[in-house]
């Protein structure tokens, strides 16, 4: 497979012959369809898309192709859609507090090239893992952060996400939460983890509560940072088994690992646009 | 190994040598140990135990066996306990509404013998499933509930139950919340599953809120009926990956499996005494 | 969605334009596609599809649409294809030997209407079984086999099955092996349950191989049979935990869980044309 | 509790009295126990204890308890042990070829202080992961190992891995086999993680054969390393479901998640005790 292809994310009101459209459009420009699944959602009465075509031989040129697809299809028939290219890399930032696994998960899947981002930067409230930032020598920026100085913070913060333009944002275990300005500023472009099978047990210290109520599992979410909190499109979670044996120490420990697997799925199915959301749901196409 | 065993299940504050000076006992009364596990829980302070021994050979009688127990070791370390013997099978009763997987799914390993119960009794607020009742010529007892009567009809359910010397009750999708008369004359004697993993998705209907939400796996909890609703202690939990394809239907069609299996290791369990309970916990020994 | 719908799947060496071909010619004919699914598999440069779409508005008559679709798409691009109407309900024949968690976890979803079959007989090498027929009112064949007899037995069974119209054969942990010309007579419309995660301990006892090797998991899998043993296409798999303290007796009990569930998850994809086979591999739709 | 404990893997013939005479001698030197968990196989007639406790008041001295516990016990009941302190922290050397997946996993956690080990050296055939080692500050050395100098590459790295005092040694994806001798060297001292649910695809290229093979799930297996291949005493395994969509590019990069977690799991319950081997298999007190 060429590694030169666009993927197309689409949704529209469902009505008949949407793929037989498409393909056409692609087919009869000499695209070559290396991927394609749908899917429809009867209460929603909606139609989701993602085609992955390879462009060698394509008749329009790359930077004309969302002109006509828009043009030819997309205002024809209401559809919202996003055309990425696989031969661009998108920026990422890393956001953590104290802890280091996911940090460290995401770093060595980056530098063994089976996560393609750019990282220009690990950004932290504390300054515990500026270590782990320089054996991979990327820059790492502290921000003192407290409630008087929020807004200001998350201000330069947001200057320098622009400054190095950052596509999207990963809070890996970063223990702040975001001001609402902050979150509209990256719609759909801020990717969390909780260390909770959501919705079970939202907000803080979810591994005590869960202790406490003496639960048989333990689990991961990682979603899309809306302004409610852990209440935005779910895009990955896992379990594992747990018993009464299990401290909240122990929980903890073997959350650790759930946490970063989840973490990194999700990062690998968004960088590679393998999904999209919809009111406040995700469409995965695996 | 003898079927002819006893199991006692016991907790007390943690304290040095209770495993010593139980093991002590069942040895010297020629007891032979077929399975010992303990716990301790630090945050509690408390030690937890089941222990199962053969009795061919042992010197106490049978029913004297609580009454040495209780003298030599449960009141001087203050040990909370019960003792069951292996040959006694329990009298189980159902109760059910209209759907029919679980009920099924408890039948047939009663009546391939995996399930050691006695069933004298499936009781249902509605007709469906007599027909299955039935197939396995258990009596069927109808209750038309409603808000009115409900009062004198769990009397009557309650006068049922002592009058066939019931053990415990499963609530296997019965669809009636139980009153606390009800429940406050079962304690620790009634399990129920309910279709979420819980503590996500308490109450009714909660695969429509597991849609709505999302969720990327959906749950079942089997657990102790207490007056808090669905939040007694959890005696198993599993979960099934499902993702944006799955309608509600296809949500309730898979957690049917999930009901019926986690349901049936709860009575196992329980059934087995594998388990006991202290404060709003389980502690289970596999 | 209507309930008269018609699913078609197909394969043919890839080729550009197949979706758009087949979408065309279902929408110009008033086709509404309910359901559309396709994989290329670049290694065998083979495409496979999976379309179900509605009947109600179809210009087509029932009758006819496989001849047009043959003339018209199949020939021209090469296509293997079957298509199958939704209001069709398939005949399963049972085969079981003595052990009743697979039947009855089969007749229950039947009986309940969750598994949309006819069951127009269970065919068994042992008596033990007939009263689980019976309490379903099915009626039960007894073949008492022996080396000896094998063939006829199987040319009586094979009669069995055409003058019943079956249309796919389940082998609910039947413990014989069907010979070659059983197997031919119904490619690809036998299906089985082995007891282990395959191809980890193919042939008789693998609770037992399990135990010896001390895995860690045990498992199951349902497969199309060929004349292979134990080596047809998997259409299901799955797996449990297990620990050293569990006896062949306990990896026994366990596995039947597994055993039931896998079956039923393989039947259900089965009866709702959700998979196709392409050499010694399933391609399945979900 | 304390940090200061010891931990006693013990197995002995089964026979009556063990767990009592093993509390009373810990009990009557004042040594708290913390953790007790013991099985009996009874196929092998063997029974298997772990128990810790904690030193802070007890009456033999550290250096002594080993010498009492064999005299007093061990002899007596022929018992087979091993005695292990927790402040004593493991040299563990970790052999790796080119993949880096693993060694990241066990590096980030040895650093976050997760794994309580101390790496005094990472050994190779390859230099693709020095610039790992270095990261981490940690001694890399390689050794360009071939058919004709494997005797001597592999004496030399014994040497190496004696004067380092190396505890144990971790196969983190290393391709090579060792030999016999290097292997009796270290016995139930080498970890190796295999990318396959033993015992199926045993051997070279597994994701290559259960891609072929068609299986539904994919596994990995961490075992202690004998010399009959692929079939030492399993300590972990896990497995992760795929589908025909998954090419053998996708099975090794799914894979690789398994492969990591499997191989920690079994090097966090090595590290901290948590299991022994009798025969070819492992009891694990979890």
């Amino acid at each position: 497979m060429s590694t030169n292809t666009a993927i197309l994310l689409m949704h529209c009101p469902d009505q008949k012959g949407i793929i037989s459209y498409t393909t056409q459009f692609i087919h009869e420009n000499q695209g070559n369809i290396v991927y394609l699944d749908q899917h429809v959602d009867r209460d929603e009465n909606r139609f989701y898309m993602r085609v992955e075509f390879e462009l060698d031989a394509f008749l329009i040129p790359k930077d004309k192709i969302e002109d006509y697809f828009n043009t030819l299809l997309a205002q024809k028939y209401n559809m919202t859609y996003k055309l990425y290219f696989s031969d661009k890399v998108p920026n990422m930032a890393l956001f953590v507090t104290k802890m280091s696994h996911c940090l460290y998960d995401i770093l060595s899947r980056a530098d063994s090239g089976e996560l393609k981002v750019n990282i220009p930067m690990i950004v932290s409230n504390h300054q515990t893992l500026k270590k782990v930032a320089d054996k991979f020598n990327i820059p790492f920026y502290h921000f003192d952060i407290n409630k008087s100085n929020k807004e200001e913070v998350e201000a330069e913060q947001i200057k320098l996400m622009k400054e190095n333009n950052i596509d999207f944002i990963v809070l890996a275990r970063y223990m702040q939460i975001l001001s609402e300005n902050f979150i509209e500023t990256f719609p759909a472009k801020i990717i969390n983890i909780h260390h909770s099978f959501l919705p079970a047990f939202v907000g803080a210290k979810p591994y005590h509560a869960a202790h406490e109520r003496g639960v048989k599992i333990i689990g991961a979410t990682s979603h899309y940072v809306t302004t409610d909190l852990d209440a935005g499109p779910i895009i990955e979670q896992d379990v594992a088994k747990v018993s009464h044996k299990d401290t909240v120490k122990e929980l903890i420990r073997k959350g650790k690992d759930l946490e970063k697997i989840v973490l990194s799925r999700a990062l690998y199915k968004h960088v590679n646009r393998k999904l999209l959301t919809y009111k406040n749901k995700t469409i995965i196409f695996d």
